[in-house]
C-alpha cells in the first residue's frame, strides 16, 4: 500500500447469513477480521444483511434498537415467546413471522397445518399498537401456517362468524364453517399504521400459483386437500375483501406466508423486497458513501441469487455508489458464474481445496476470515499500486 | 474499467503445472481464457513455468526452441526414446532426467533399483556434444535410479574397473566389484561444456541425509540394503573424485536424482533452483516489465511452497518489478495461509464449493479459467476505479 489514502480505505461488509454456519453479524465480523489482517487501519463498516426472512432481526438490530419478547399464541394455539425488534425511534417495530408462527415452533410442527393459525401475529401487532408503534416492518418467510392470514385479521378485530353468528376458529379447519365476515370491530388504530411487508414471493393468494398449491405441500397440506383448502381460503378472502371494501387476493405476494401477504396487504400494507427494506433500515447507502470496496456474501449462490437475493441487492446499491462489490459465498453453482460475473467484482467461494459440505459449514467463520483476507490482499495490492 | 491504459493492462500468467490435471502451458492457457473474458484487450503474457522436474521441457519449449528425441539406454538397460529440447540458439539443450531414466520407464520399474543405471544420461550428453551443444540445462527429479551417477560418468568415458582391470556395470550391483576408476578417457569436450543442474534438493551424496537413505526407499532400495548401497556408492565416489582430482560428494544437491547431482557437479556443473533457471530460460523478467499484474499457480500449496517452489520464485521476481502476484492453486493448506499471505496478492483455490479432489482434478482447466476470471473481475474493478 502506498500513501495514507489507500492504507485506511473504507470497506463495507454486508453479507447475508450463512445458514447453519454463521448469522449475518457473525459473518460480517469474520469478514472484517480477515480484512484487518491486511489493512489494520481500514475503516471497516459492518452492515450485516438479511432478506426479510430469518436473521432479519439480527441484522437490523446489529445497527441499533432493542430486542424484545412478547408472549402470543403460536401457530399451534399454545403460547409462544416471540422476539421482535423496536428501532431506536421507538415507533418502528421489526417482526419476523418465523419468530411467531414459524417452522421452528415445535408444538406447531406437530399439529396439522389445517388447524394452525396466524392469530399470534395479530396479537403481536395489537400489543405494539398499544405501545405506540405505528410503523411495522414485517418479514414473511419461515411460516408454518396456511390460513390466508385469517388468524392475524381475527386477532385485530375482524369477526369470522358461522351461519349462526358464532365465531369460527381462524384456521383452515375453522374457515370451513365461515358464513360471514364483519370489519366493524377492526382495530381503528390500524388506519394510522404503516405496514411494510418484506417478501420476495410474488404469488397470488389463490389458484394454481397460490399459497396452498405452491407452498402448502411443504407445510403439510396433503395433495388431496389442496383444492378444498384453497377453496376455503378463497371463500374467506372474498368475504374479508367485501367486509373491508378492498381487494388484495390477486396482488403479487398475497400468497406469501400462507396468505399473510394477503391479510397484510388487505390492511393497506405494501410489499417490498426484504433485502431492499433491510438495506434501508441499516442505512447501507450511508455506509457506501466514499467507500472503496464492498464485500457481500451468502451461504450458497446460484442463478436464484440474480432474482433479487441479498447479494444482488447489495451489489446493485454498491454500483450506484460506484463501489466495487465482491461476493464471498459458501458455494457457487458454476453454471451461474457467467450470469453472476457482471454483477460482482469477483465471486469467491469458501473452500481452499477439496472439502466436504460439512467441513465448509463447520469452519465457515474462519474460512470467511481467510477468504476475505486473500481478497483483501488482491484489493490492497491493486488499490495501493494504482492510487 | 476507465481509460485506455487500464482496459488493456499487461498481465503475466506464469503457473507451474497442475500435476495430473493440466501441464503448465495448459494451465497458462486456461488462466488466460479467464482473464480475457473480463479484459478482452489485455496484453496477456503466457509464461508457463516449471521447477526443473517433469514439465520443464513443456514450459521452456512453449517459448521457442524445438523438441527432439534420442534413443538411449533406459534405466533398466533397454533402449528408450528420450525427449529433450534444443533452444533457438542451437547450442543449448534442455534435458529432463525423468525423460531418460524416469519412474515412467516401465521396463525400469520392473527391474531392481540396484541394477538400474544412468548410462542413458551420459549417452544423451555425448550425442549432444556430437551435435555441437555445449550448454546443458539438466533438470533432475523424477529419476528411478540410485547409482551415484556412475552410469552417466561411465557413458562419458570414465572407466570403472574391477581388480582385474575389467569393466564393471555402472549400477549399484556392478559397483560392488569396483576397484579402480580412471578418468583419462573422459570426453575432452566436457571441458568446454557448461552444465547447469536444476534441482531444489540440497542433500549430500552419502550418509544419513544422503541419496540412498533419503530417496532410496521410494525407489525400491530395501531398508536392510541402505547401508551397503550407501557404502558402495561412497566407495565409487571416493575413487571417482580421486580420478577427477575434484570433490563433489559433500556438495549441496550431490544427493539429488540418486547421485546424478554428484556426477554432474563432479563434471563442473553448477546447481541452481529449477524454477529460477526456468524463469531465466523463458525470460520472465522481460515479461514482467511494465506488467500490471501476475497470476501464478500450482496444483497444491502448503508451507513447502515457501521453500522456493515455483510460485514463490515467480512472486519474488514479480515483487522486484513491483508487480502484484496472485496465486491460484488446486488446493491450499489453510495452516500455511498465514505464512503465504505476505508473498502473494491473494491466494485463491479452484473449488467453487464443496467438491472432491477427483472433481477438482477432472475439471481443473475450466476451474482455472473461472477462477482467473473472478480474480480478474476484482483486479479490473479496483485497477479501473483508481486509475
Amino acid at each position: 500500500m502506498r500513501g495514507p489514502a489507500s492504507s485506511s480505505p473504507a470497506i463495507v461488509v454486508a453479507p447475508d447469513s450463512f445458514k447453519g454456519s454463521a448469522s449475518a453479524p457473525e459473518a460480517a465480523a469474520a469478514l472484517a477480521r480477515g480484512i484487518r489482517r491486511v489493512l489494520p487501519d481500514a475503516d471497516v463498516r459492518l452492515c450485516p444483511m438479511a432478506d426479510g426472512g430469518e436473521g432479519t432481526l439480527d441484522a437490523v438490530l446489529s445497527r441499533g434498537g432493542s430486542r424484545r419478547t412478547a408472549r402470543v399464541t403460536g401457530a399451534s394455539g399454545t403460547p409462544t415467546d416471540a422476539d421482535f425488534g423496536v428501532l431506536a425511534d421507538g415507533a418502528t417495530a421489526v417482526i419476523e413471522t418465523a419468530q411467531v408462527v414459524g417452522l421452528t415452533d415445535a408444538a406447531g410442527a406437530h399439529r396439522d397445518v389445517e388447524s394452525r393459525t396466524t392469530r399470534g401475529m395479530g396479537e403481536l401487532l395489537r400489543k405494539l399498537l398499544d405501545a405506540g408503534v405505528r410503523q411495522f416492518m414485517i418479514g414473511l418467510g419461515g411460516s408454518s401456517t396456511n390460513d390466508g392470514g385469517a388468524g392475524l385479521l381475527a386477532a385485530l378485530g375482524l369477526e369470522l362468524l358461522d351461519a349462526n353468528g358464532v365465531s369460527v376458529d381462524a384456521s383452515p379447519q375453522g374457515l370451513q364453517r365461515l358464513a360471514q365476515v364483519r370489519a366493524e370491530r377492526l382495530d381503528p388504530r390500524l388506519a394510522s399504521a404503516r405496514i411494510t411487508v418484506m417478501s420476495d414471493v410474488t404469488n397470488p393468494l389463490l389458484g394454481e400459483g397460490g399459497a396452498t398449491a405452491i407452498f402448502g405441500p411443504q407445510k403439510g397440506v396433503r395433495s388431496d386437500r389442496i383444492a378444498d383448502v384453497d377453496a376455503q381460503i378463497g371463500h374467506f378472502a372474498a368475504l374479508a375483501e367485501q367486509a373491508m371494501g378492498r381487494e388484495a387476493s390477486k396482488l403479487a405476494g398475497a400468497g406469501a406466508a400462507g396468505g399473510l401477504g394477503f391479510a397484510l396487504q388487505l390492511l393497506g400494507g405494501s410489499m417490498r423486497s426484504g433485502a431492499e427494506v433491510v438495506a434501508d433500515l441499516i442505512d447501507l447507502d450511508t455506509a457506501l458513501r466514499d467507500a472503496a470496496w464492498l464485500i457481500t456474501g451468502e451461504g450458497r449462490t446460484d442463478a436464484q441469487t440474480l432474482l433479487g437475493k441479498t447479494p444482488l441487492v447489495v451489489a446493485t446499491r454498491a454500483r450506484r455508489h460506484s463501489v466495487p462489490a465482491t461476493l464471498i459465498s459458501g458455494g457457487i453453482e458454476r453454471a451461474a458464474l457467467q450470469q453472476l460475473g457482471p454483477h460482482f467484482a469477483g465471486c469467491f467461494a469458501l473452500p481452499f481445496g477439496p472439502a466436504s459440505l460439512e467441513q465448509c459449514m463447520a469452519e465457515a467463520p474462519s474460512l470467511l476470515a481467510d477468504c476475505a483476507e486473500q481478497a483483501t490482499r488482491l484489493f490492497a495490492s491493486i488499490a495501493g499500486r494504482t492510487a
